[in-house]
């Protein structure tokens, strides 16, 4: 009989984690005096006791629930089996100045990057044609196939042309409060550090979002207005777009790489399609980077509001001071509130594929959710559509759903994503590159040509959250450089951009 | 000197409308003893007598507003010099059992359409491929770019190969009451006419949204969950997919359009852009072809709550019953409270582009918006992202935003569009044809490949509504059958599905 394979993360936890990829079976022994009673799929959890009703169930050293029955020792712990506790009251959760942790800092790792004016540096060179309306997203789609065939061929140094569409700009309530986070995250998606400063945007010319507010000062942009009455028809549109877009296309084709310290990478974390796994090798490899970067000064953030609420503690003992642990109290707050209007709370986050993948509730999903934001103090928190303005380690507050979050990352500015999952997802964005990273070796090998790292061996010993570490921040440095290219760049598989709208479609 | 050009509405509007293309001019007699004192432009207002502070001012025959100046005879009326009234109140209106005007049908008409199982009629062939979740947006683009360069050439009856791509399926509250929006919307954009019952949904497998809510069982679906553990990799998940989209492709080619009765259409009206001879041109020819619609025995709806909110005591006299009457309060009333929630209101409506094209405020929108929907009694009223079930005239309850409006009404059943604009916008659909009106000559001309019908000749006395109307039916029916096809169609220019979601995401 083979070693049954299980994790148990803390000395407090009073469950394990079936590791392998059978899972545990009856008769498997898990530690001294302690067999499994039934099959327990792997990423499940086995009771390392006896439970009764009420007693607390502890994994990562807290309470992600209390027993609603009685749970016998060696049994498989299911979701419906746990009483979820009540989530932080954030009015009582006070801040307190912690001992900063010391680190050594890294020096001379660098990437090979574009550099823009503004400071910032790409890993990509794209050319982005923003819109100010969503009418004219099938003349901009139109526009990019023609450029694609015609003009991309003749400016080999330039990776991609994008759209940077979105569903805003009217039939909304562009003044109603809310309205600032769409505004402001196609302002910032535009300044992207890969799009190199070069935007065109496609305008209609009545729309209630005026096109300025998209380019703001800092790009070198042109704005086509198709109800521009010297345009004579479609062709016309056409043309001056084609025109407008060889001038940039040029000007990011003269662009080369240059070495650029690690310090100018703005990493953006986020795991979706997750499993019990993700909070055990995925996320704390990713964790582990996170802080590889943030010792070698670049910027690293992490968000999901929903994903922390309940790990909020744990985030506020994190905040380099008290404004920051005020910032992120604040964030939470906002997005219960938003919940509450719709007649939600953070409960809905977990999904189907989170059960059965072994994560019973919130917050057990929490807690091994916050693990990829490594261990660095939390230096500046940033609202959803937000631009970062720091270095260090940051809480960037968006909503969960893989695409929103991964649109207002792009927004804050990230040029590199690290993407960690359990369950397997295509997601691919194509304004920076994503790594995806996948928790267990039974997805890494059967999706093998859509993850690009796999966490797996962590699970199985074969090697160290610190090995694999090290091992995927050279990987970033790698793709950063464009030496070498994820899977969904090579296929060319990408989500749409999602705008986070909270407020009133009109 | 020309004669100079203006409208004037009903004997009881204190208002005229500059027409001509030039607008009027100072000196210009407008009406015995009135001339207008100063450059009015195209589409805009002009004073028909001295308004005092507290004044009245009446268009089409109702207070669009009182006047907070003095506005002297012969004057442009300028959006800023009117106080906009406050809206209906929804509980002081009651329903008065009018007589319903009776109306000759219209028999004989007919188009060439292609027979649905469900007795609907598609006036396309299309291949829809739907989803679960946006996780699988890029993998759907994927397979349909390998569709049309692999298989499409070889089923030639089929029209297009279309995705159903929306926002929604996972990181979201779907549980909320407001989710059943989002949700039925997807399942009924995949039962459309114009989709023929063939769907193939991609699933990822582990999101909230489960792919069985989309196909319901009237449609001859298949489900592909990338998660599947038999797949593997990407190029497993593609061979599946184009393996039955290909049993898919085969069935659809194998249609014929056959000749079917005017009853058999399903027609959104809509505008967007509109200028203030929408309300004058484009909506009443419009109208005037959905009475005949109506009258031939077909399907008529329109939408856009905030823009009949201000026109409500009309539509619930055109009520077929109470009951109707009801819903339509009914779904104002919900609107207003959603508005309220995100601190807006239905004076949001109005646009940039609807100011400077002389519509003063969402009163005067509205006003002149209800015209599209004829004169025939309301027969039914449809909440956002249902099906209509009845033929008549009826109310689909959906967002003015163009895209998102289209969106329902395409969720709403139907299998032809008419859009009329004033200011002119690229907007298509792919799922139905959109035959695009221009409410003036200006834009028609200046867009003459992206503009199908003028409907500007009324404004200029070349045409009366009723010709123009009777030419827009015919038109209708030569589209519907294949026989004509829309700019739009020519171009491939589509706008995204864009869902109505008013719930929290997570």
């Amino acid at each position: 009989m083979n070693k049954p394979a299980y994790i148990h993360t803390t000395p407090k936890d009073n469950v394990a984690i079936a590791a392998g990829l059978l899972g545990l079976h009856s008769g498997d022994v898990i530690m001294e005096n302690i067999s499994a009673t039934e099959l327990i799929p792997m990423g499940h959890k086995v009771a390392l006791k006896t439970f009764q009703p009420g007693d607390p169930i502890i994994r990562y050293g807290y309470t992600i629930g209390t027993a609603n029955c009685i749970i016998p020792q060696g049994s498989w712990v299911q979701e419906q089996m746990l009483q979820i506790p009540d989530a932080p009251i954030l009015d009582e959760i006070k801040f307190q100045t912690s001992p900063i942790p010391s680190f050594e800092t890294l020096d001379g790792y660098t990437f090979e990057g574009y550099k823009n004016e503004d400071g910032s540096v790409g890993t990509k060179n794209v050319f982005g044609i923003s819109m100010s309306v969503h009418c004219v997203a099938g003349m901009a789609n139109y526009v990019i196939e023609k450029i694609k065939k015609e003009l991309l061929p003749k400016y080999p140094h330039v990776d991609d042309v994008i759209s940077i569409s979105h569903t805003y700009g009217c039939g909304v309530a562009i003044n109603a409060p809310a309205a600032i986070i769409p505004i402001r995250t196609i302002h910032n998606l535009a300044r992207n550090p890969n799009l190199g400063g070069e935007i065109m945007v496609l305008a209609l010319g009545c729309e209630k979002l005026r096109p300025e507010t998209i380019t703001g000062t800092s790009t070198k942009s042109d704005i086509l207005y198709m109800q521009d009455e010297s345009l004579t028809g479609f062709q016309d549109m056409v043309d001056a777009a084609m025109e407008t877009a060889e001038r940039h296309l040029k000007k990011l084709n003269a662009r080369k790489r240059e070495t650029c310290p690690a310090s100018d990478l703005v990493v953006g974390m986020q795991c979706g399609g997750s499993d019990a796994f993700s909070g055990l090798t995925g996320n704390p490899v990713a964790g582990f980077a996170a802080d590889l970067i943030v010792r070698a000064g670049g910027s690293v953030f992490f968000s999901e509001v929903t994903e922390v609420r309940d790990a909020i503690e744990q985030l506020v003992a994190r905040a380099a001071d008290e404004d920051v642990a005020n910032k992120l109290i604040a964030e939470m707050k906002w997005y219960d509130q938003y919940l509450e209007k719709g007649d939600a709370d953070r409960s809905a986050n977990t999904t189907p594929g989170n059960k059965k993948g072994g994560l019973s509730n919130i917050v057990e999903k929490a807690l091994g959710s916050v693990v990829k934001s490594g261990s660095m103090p939390i230096v500046d928190v940033v609202s959803p559509g937000d631009r970062v303005q720091k270095k260090g380690l940051q809480f960037v507050a968006t909503p969960a759903s893989d695409f929103v979050c991964g649109t207002l990352q792009l927004a804050a500015g990230m040029n590199l994503h690290v993407f960690i999952t359990g369950r397997g997802t295509p997601y691919g964005l194509s304004m920076a590159p994503v790594i995806k990273i996948s928790s267990n070796s039974k997805l890494a090998n059967r999706w093998h040509d859509l993850i690009d790292f796999d966490a797996g061996p962590v699970a199985l010993g074969e090697k160290t959250i610190e090995e694999m570490g090290w091992e995927l921040f050279h990987y970033m440095l790698d793709v950063a450089s464009g030496r070498k290219k994820v899977a969904t760049d090579v296929l060319g598989l990408y989500n749409d951009l999602v705008l986070f709208n909270p407020g009133p479609l009109t």
